[in-house]
């Protein structure tokens, strides 16, 4: 990809991190930002050459990454494809996309994009040239685009370690609202009616298990951020609302009737669609067994297990905590590959001393 | 306690493991189930001397656990209660408790009890003296249970290393609606939405990132044995259906207003909540940050991170890893106290070559 003169404009966590991969790669990164503040923090981590203005960062520029907020981006991606010619190829990073390629009114040279990484952080001082690093990158060019420029692009985020996909714009909107604003919006829905009040003088909150934890990690993550994705995704975010209010329907009903088949069958079909999702990060889904260990809460548990089972040459394929509290200490989840590796991680743990139960994960019976 | 004597009715994994811990307190513990393999395991497990008949393992009891599957458990516990006389302390480990406590008909020998352990494994091959430690343990005394019996139920469990609550049987009921059996079934609908169909030709499960997973981690469990659950709590869990629908309308409604002080109010209210959630787990969950390390997918990588953390003497509040795929590698998340120990952990493996993205956990702006 011959793209020398990169410029950012809007040089927050995404921005920079953009600007730091690529200067990594051995570009030249302008920058640009309306806060002076965040400009300078960027140039302060290597992340741009600071221009005095968005004019003379967009001069000499062959990519230009629009990086603004999302209620910003359409207007930005408007003014900096008014603002430079042929020579500039522009994308941006917002996570939705039919307003900004609207926005760019069938412009040739833009490129829409979405990167699916780094929403827990902001601001250029968490900005890091690995972000990006195993991430899908959506692209979304319309029968507009020049695909000539496309090429740029995904050759440009393949370069920061990302995985292109295109996809249509509109179709982007239905997708990440499924994948990813269907998930915030309900962990915030169910942290709150868990919050909402007592039990019998019981606080939910407090009696949370796994299943509650897991389920609303995400919850209460940067409502200013969250609040303008959700508003600029309303539509899509509303449609699959709507459709989990028809499912969760379905369920009542299925309750109300005390249907067996029907809640065994959903339940079954859930089992299925695990394993396919599991399917896609292991190569043998089937064989992972959940090796669940009791610790106490002090320090140096897990490098000790960790080198435990490394000892034993016992490939760890996934790790969690669930810290429970500090008197109770809390559980380390393992899952490892084939009932035998599990056999001997649990064999060896309890010998440490450690209370240990294993189980196959796809446990569908 | 003196309950020298202990009988486990029912020798899956709830009731095997019971038997495990009791004996490993020192006391004799007897065990009877319906299905002689299921009884020989528990034997060979060393859980329970196994008993030739339901009336010879409860001639001597002082204290019978039964744990029998959620739908057979009711007519069970009124079969020991008939078959018992005032020596016998009765309770169960059913995970609803309304049915077992009307079964028990109001005789002041019965405590009902729910430990918040083990769903996701089966049989006594999976069962473990340590399964209880740190969980919760609900029970379920009425005005019509005796306090001593209360009491003594209250000792047992608490020496297996479970924190007992008292709890009203229907407040238990409702309150494991919410932080149970709500998750699974929304869990299980997300699941099974992402997975009905492609969009533009993109499979939802296979572009699922964290958010995604979290939040369906509890998918597809024992769909037999959480058919059974659901059906016994079918008012309480429909209950909180309609109430998540209630309250899903209503983001659909300011969705559609563009409300943008709803949304971001709604999300607020979120952060405070998780907050209280967390402070139940952490002395000083304000200051926790996380570290998100992106790792190759090879052996010993995990091993290498806590070691170095651990020589450094930072102290990992919480661990995880994203699996992404094998070609992607994943993300290794730390949760460390203070932005100090954050710094300190970037740097360090930084230097060591990982890509490192560092923020606070709680950033509620």
């Amino acid at each position: 990809v011959s793209l020398a003169q990169v410029t950012i404009v809007g040089t927050g966590l995404i921005g920079a991190s953009v600007g730091l991969a690529a200067a990594a790669k051995g570009r030249s990164v302008n920058g640009w930002d309306p806060d002076p503040e965040a400009l300078a923090l960027a140039e302060r981590r290597g992340a741009v050459t600071p221009a005095g203005s968005l004019e003379s960062a967009l001069a000499e520029a062959e990519l230009v990454v629009v990086a603004a907020p999302v209620s910003a981006l359409p207007s930005q991606v408007a003014s900096v494809l008014a603002r430079t010619g042929e020579r500039a190829t522009v994308t941006d990073v917002g996570s939705t996309k039919a307003g900004v390629v609207a926005a760019a009114a069938g412009v040739g040279r833009f490129v829409g994009g979405h990167p699916m990484a780094g929403s827990e952080a902001r601001g250029a001082e968490n900005a890091s040239a690995g972000l990006f690093e195993g991430a899908t990158w959506f692209l979304t060019p319309t029968a507009d685009t020049d695909a000539a420029r496309h090429r740029q692009v995904h050759g440009f985020v393949a370069e920061l370690g990302a995985f292109p996909v295109a996809i249509d714009p509109a179709a982007h909107d239905r997708l990440v609202a499924l994948i990813s604003h269907l998930p915030h919006v309900l962990a915030n829905l169910i942290v709150n009616r868990a919050g909402a009040g007592r039990i019998a003088g019981h606080d939910p909150l407090a009696s949370a298990g796994g299943s509650l934890r897991d389920m609303t990690r995400i919850a209460g993550a940067n409502p200013r951020m969250w609040t303008d994705l959700l508003l600029d995704n309303a539509e899509a975010v509303a449609m699959e609302l709507a459709d989990l209010r028809g499912r969760i329907a379905e369920v009542e009903s299925a309750l109300g009737r005390r249907d067996h088949e029907f809640l065994a069958g959903f339940i079954a079909e859930a089992a299925r669609n695990r394993r396919r999702m599991l399917e896609q990060s292991f190569t043998d889904a089937g064989a992972l067994h959940r090796v669940s260990v009791h610790v106490p809460d002090r320090p140096g548990v897990f490098a000790e297990i960790t080198r435990a089972l490394g000892a034993e040459r016992i490939n760890i394929e996934d790790f969690g905590l669930e810290h429970i509290s500090p008197e109770r200490g809390g559980t380390v989840t393992l899952l490892v590959a084939g009932s035998d590796q599990a056999r001997r991680a649990a064999e060896l743990l309890t010998g440490q001393g450690y209370r240990v139960v294993a189980a196959a994960v796809l446990d569908e019976d």
